[in-house]
């Protein structure tokens, strides 16, 4: 067996005992200088002793199943609403568990159900004095007494995790017949220890491993999982299983007051991302994070006094340490790894601050639901490789990698030579670019949600989403409004601001466009945010004073004081909820000499009807679906106001938004150099090496005419997909 | 000139100076008995004293122009809301008047502004004490100081209104050219007094008049009109015009508080009656209602007194006086005229209590509007006369009448002939049903909403009514969830409710089925009246004791305890809200053997998506769009839930209605009598005079298969458009 070649490379090879010979082979052809385990698979031993890069998985809280299997008592805990039941006599009994799965929850009845359980009636809200209720742990049944008939009664009970999500969902979409495995809770000191000991000896004895990839400390985000053991719910960034009694305890002294379990179930609602946080949630996120934080930095700080350096992937175990927050820097991780299948996705790895080197772990992963007879994986792969190619002109990206099972991978040649390609484009960006940005038009894009930088390049889910079944469930495919997507390949700086950082900063003199995209009740058009007439005031002011205010579906949706779009003043519009159905529609007159006219091609999607009509006299219609609005713009005192009724990621719905983006900022009038106006085209310019990139999206031969930054006309001809560079 | 021939008919035919033999020919050929003037027109004095009834149209608060203009202080007034002004310095100067139309609108500033006006800013809703605004007569403009700045503010003033809306209507549509008509408001003791003694003077020199038709007694419906005399709000039920400080004041000692100018702007909404009405907007309307049926049964016993009976014609100047309510009656109106253009406007005529003559006056009306040039009347009348046919099979109406200028129906022969038919089946009609009702399946049906009985079978408006732009103004087409046009036709007993009647009385038990069919935030599907949970139990109680539960659109939509729809746990699904999009979808399944499905045929229209996901895992979808739900069914206790995602006005559509409340009332498995199947054919069976009736809604043939009494099938053939007579 040859020696792998001597390290020149930026890829991240997933290997598999038994593939030896491929793994060699295509370490040359994917230009790799990283091997990596991946779950389900182990490092072959030959390959260990490489001259590489070792990446070794590590998820220390499913380490060591003989201690969980041991203690029940710090595995994984969550609050869990029971679906409610109504009252059809004088009392009720509730089996908590109903609806939920047998196999990965178990009451958690050694949390005194008194003391940590909470019963409620649904129909009033009311909370049920706990001598009206009583939990008989043979039955596994809580009976509620002195109950109103008709009403409907929960039970919010605090649920052990017996099967940890990631192992169940192996078994049951892989086909996995190992062990189920447990997830240890290391907020509990004497399980921390243990399992601080247990790495220290996984470190001994791993000498061949260069880099510890954290898979990663603590938490799961939320799955919920119902009684036929399929997903019910998924918040990729939620905080709800982090509970335990210990940890309540704790953030009762550190924050000077109690969560109830209500404050963790939310009526049903689990404080999903979409919604406004309340501030009992967010004080929660932020007792979690001070722990997780705390505790990853030790494990950090072990592998490095081990002599190695750590990599922690975005996913998985992986609340509580939060990339776009300060708190952050100090764990010390040295490579973040992002599973990265859009714009949206690297733009997330990519834009949060500190020094960490950038990988991107693309789709699809080598697994046998999408590597399987039939099904052909260079068509997702190109799908994501498109819209990521043009995120990543817009900010460095450091390496690349894949994961699963090379053997599956290997038995699609077509496939091989694609991440060729990919990985000889990615050698060319490095190059070419020496992990330099890329020239932005003046002035900061602000994109403002209730949660502002924390969630930065976060899919802001829409109600689409609900309707839409995924193919698969572990990749998120957003549907619906998407403006993010859009706006990751253009050429902008973009930053995430929130209205608190409005209240109590103002807004930044270098933003020049303000976007609030999102569907009403969503965090991320702001709901009760809107009620504040503080926040309605720094807004108009910025506009009045000659700032840009991009609405997208339901901006500034909050119904008070005669208005349901809070700043429907500055859009110059209104939408109809049933309360004005009175007030007669006049027929729409479509504007065709507007600067932004112009760019209407006809191939733009502005998703379903927005019920949303013309208020102010003076609002350019640029664009309609019969009489519903779906692109105005009007000026407001020195500034301007564009409203679209949802953008749906499409290029041509991409390239609409940068001219909408540029008329807002009032620089209609400047010549840009290096700006593409073909939709399917994207043009990025690095100042730094002098070199100009072009990339074609489509499957189709494609010509864009730029000009250069000495105002020269360059005429770019590209192949379906081709990427070039050129000289400035 | 032949003298009109001996009264039989059933027909109120519109005069016109100068067409006195196309009168004499119609008045055959149309079976008419009756003759009238209309808005324009006058009665020859040739035909004035012919055999036959002579209405003369009465419209009091008109009639007297010189009083009008030398009395501008008893013109009706309204509250309106300026348009709101946004502070860009300490102070802020507004036009209340800025957007209204200047013709019909005058400030009326001789109610002292300072008390009977109000400044609000808008932006936080407080009102702005008098000592920081000052009204400029001189100006005509409000000045408000101590603003803050980028907040908006409004003027809510009182408008004299110095042009009546129908007079503005038919100058501005039908190009008359006559004096501005104005509205005096008869609540002013003075004016009251003149009014009458100009009616007594009316009725001694109409000696011909046999029937006073009223047009009506005090104020209008709500219209309001923008700067270019558009109309920009129409409330066809709205109390909005009624307002005087005279009654005002009067309310106060009636009710024992005050109003305020907020209520009756409602900070822009106005009270439309698709919103659920204030305690306020209702005690006003009480107090208007109290006030017009005194002041309109004087004017109906001065016209007994005179030897004359007496119509009124429910449109115009009818606010106050409400045929479903039990007030009605002590006007002693003899004959109900309503204007009549499909089968809820028919039924809103028919259904109400008291033993009037019912009297329907079809559209067109004889306009230059629809009697145009390349304007064909029919293709209008024959959509409308299909639609009143269905509704006239289940509750008899006395009479039907025309209205306008005869010379322009008589231009378009076959318009006329077409009336002819209309007539002679409207003959038939009457004389095979001898004003009997036709047998209806057993039990109630109960429409729920905010209004109930006092807003029976008046079109509920749905968020897509904003969004057409009708051709003609002042005919109400309705667009969107339509479920009572479908029910119009059906043979069932239909009630209407409101949330106060179940809290007060309960449920009626003939009740079978409730039906709550709506948009979220109406009164029709009740908003707020939600936020109850007595209504909820005694819903819940209903279904779960065998009752029945159609929810159409939003049914029992508010945002509280963990649900958007109440009685979602009824219905056994949800909403998206944006609140739910982590909840992950499932493929649903299409049930094939559920009852209600084997009525399925693909012409179903059930509008847009939903936006509704099942909740419950034993909900039976029955029709969706992609993930949405669109109809559903669902066992709950001993009754039953159906769930629809819109009810436009089809005939699929109604059929569909007739098998969902066949099935909600556990009716399946009975065999009914003289039931059509055919969704285009109507059938009705009279069991006063055992003859049964059949319609064709289409344009093609058509033949039903039915069972008369004894069971024997009935097979009826049906010529386009078809009506016959059958005998058991």
């Amino acid at each position: 067996m040859t020696k792998v070649a001597s390290r020149k490379g930026h890829m991240t090879l997933p290997v598999e005992v038994g593939q030896e010979d491929v793994v060699l082979d295509l370490y040359q052809r994917w230009q790799a200088d990283a091997l990596r385990d991946s779950d389900g698979t182990s490092m072959p031993d030959s390959l260990a002793e490489q001259d590489s890069d070792i990446y070794s998985v590590m998820c220390l809280v499913r380490a060591d199943q003989d201690y969980a299997n041991q203690h029940p008592e710090y595995l994984h805990r969550k609050y869990l609403m029971s679906f409610p039941v109504t009252a059809m006599s004088d009392s009720v009994t509730i089996q908590p568990l109903d609806g939920y799965s047998k196999d990965k929850y178990e009451l958690d009845d050694d949390s005194d159900p008194k003391q940590w359980w909470e019963v409620r009636n649904r129909t009033t809200g009311e909370v049920i004095s706990v001598d009206n209720w009583s939990f008989d742990a043979q039955t596994q049944s809580v009976e509620v007494i002195n109950v109103t008939r008709y009403h409907e009664y929960t039970v919010t009970f605090m649920a052990r995790q017996v099967w940890d999500s990631v192992s169940m969902y192996n078994a049951l979409t892989n086909d996995w017949d190992g062990p189920r495995i447990k997830s240890l809770d290391p907020y509990h000191p004497e399980c921390r220890a243990h399992l601080l000991k247990h790495f220290q000896h996984w470190l001994e004895t791993h000498p061949n491993t260069t880099v510890v990839r954290f898979t990663t400390f603590a938490f799961l985000f939320v799955i919920d999982t119902g009684e036929q053991n399929q997903d019910i719910y998924r918040d990729w960034t939620g905080y709800g299983e982090t509970v335990s009694p210990r940890a309540l305890q704790d953030f009762e002294k550190r924050f000077g007051y109690k969560l109830s379990p209500e404050d963790f179930v939310d009526a049903g609602y689990y404080n999903g991302t979409y919604k406004v946080p309340s501030q009992q949630y967010r004080d929660w996120m932020t007792f979690v994070q001070e722990f997780v934080v705390e505790f990853a930095a030790e494990l950090v700080k072990m592998a490095h006094d081990a002599g190695k350096r750590t990599a922690m992937f975005q996913g998985d175990h992986w609340i509580g340490t939060e990339p776009f927050l300060a708190s952050y820097q100090q764990i010390g991780i040295d490579i973040n790894v992002g599973a990265v299948e859009d714009g949206v996705a690297l733009r997330r790895l990519t834009d949060s601050g500190g020094d960490q080197i950038r990988e991107a772990r693309f789709y699809p992963y080598f697994f046998p639901d999408v590597f399987s007879e039939g099904n052909d994986p260079v068509v997702e792969s190109m799908s994501n490789w498109t819209k990521i190619r043009r995120a990543m002109l817009q900010k460095p990206l450091d390496r690349i990698g894949y994961g699963g099972y090379l053997s599956l991978a290997n038995k699609f040649p077509h496939f091989i030579d694609h991440v060729t390609d990919i990985s000889q484009q990615f050698g060319e960006y490095l190059d070419n670019t020496q992990r330099t940005e890329s020239q932005k038009l003046p002035g900061k894009v602000a994109v403002l949600s209730a949660w502002g930088e924390a969630r930065s390049w976060l899919q802001n889910q829409a109600r689409d989403q609900r309707f839409y079944v995924p193919p698969r469930p572990d990749v998120m495919e957003l549907v619906g409004n998407n403006l993010l997507e859009c706006l990751s390949g253009l050429p902008f700086d973009v930053e995430f601001i929130s209205f608190d950082d409005i209240k109590q900063n103002g807004i930044d003199p270098e933003i020049k466009v303000i976007i609030n995209t999102g569907d009403a009740n969503s965090a991320w058009s702001g709901d009760e945010c809107w009620d504040d007439a503080d926040i309605i005031v720094k807004l108009r002011e910025f506009v009045a004073l000659g700032g840009g205010l991009l609405g997208v579906s339901d901006p500034s949706a909050y119904q008070k004081n005669g208005r349901y779009f809070q700043l429907g003043d500055v859009f110059g519009l209104e939408k109809e909820t049933s309360l004005t159905m009175g007030r007669v529609a006049m027929p729409l007159e479509i504007a065709q000499d507007h600067y932004l006219s112009q760019f209407i091609t006809g191939n733009e999607d502005f998703g379903n009807a927005s019920y949303v009509y013309p208020q102010a006299q003076d609002l350019t219609v640029i664009a309609a679906q019969g009489q519903h609005l779906a692109f105005t713009a009007r000026n407001y005192g020195q500034g301007r106001a564009v409203y679209l009724g949802n953008l749906p990621f499409t290029m041509d719905n991409a390239r609409l938004l940068q001219y909408v983006l540029i008329w807002l900022a009032q620089q209609e009038s400047t010549s840009f150099s290096w700006l593409s106006a073909n939709p399917n085209v994207d043009v990025a310019f690095y100042p730094h090496t002098n070199k100009a990139a072009a990339v074609n999206f489509s499957d189709q031969p494609q010509t864009a005419m730029v000009c250069n930054t000495e105002g020269r006309v360059v005429e770019i001809s590209l192949e379906p997909y081709q990427w070039i560079w050129l000289d400035n």
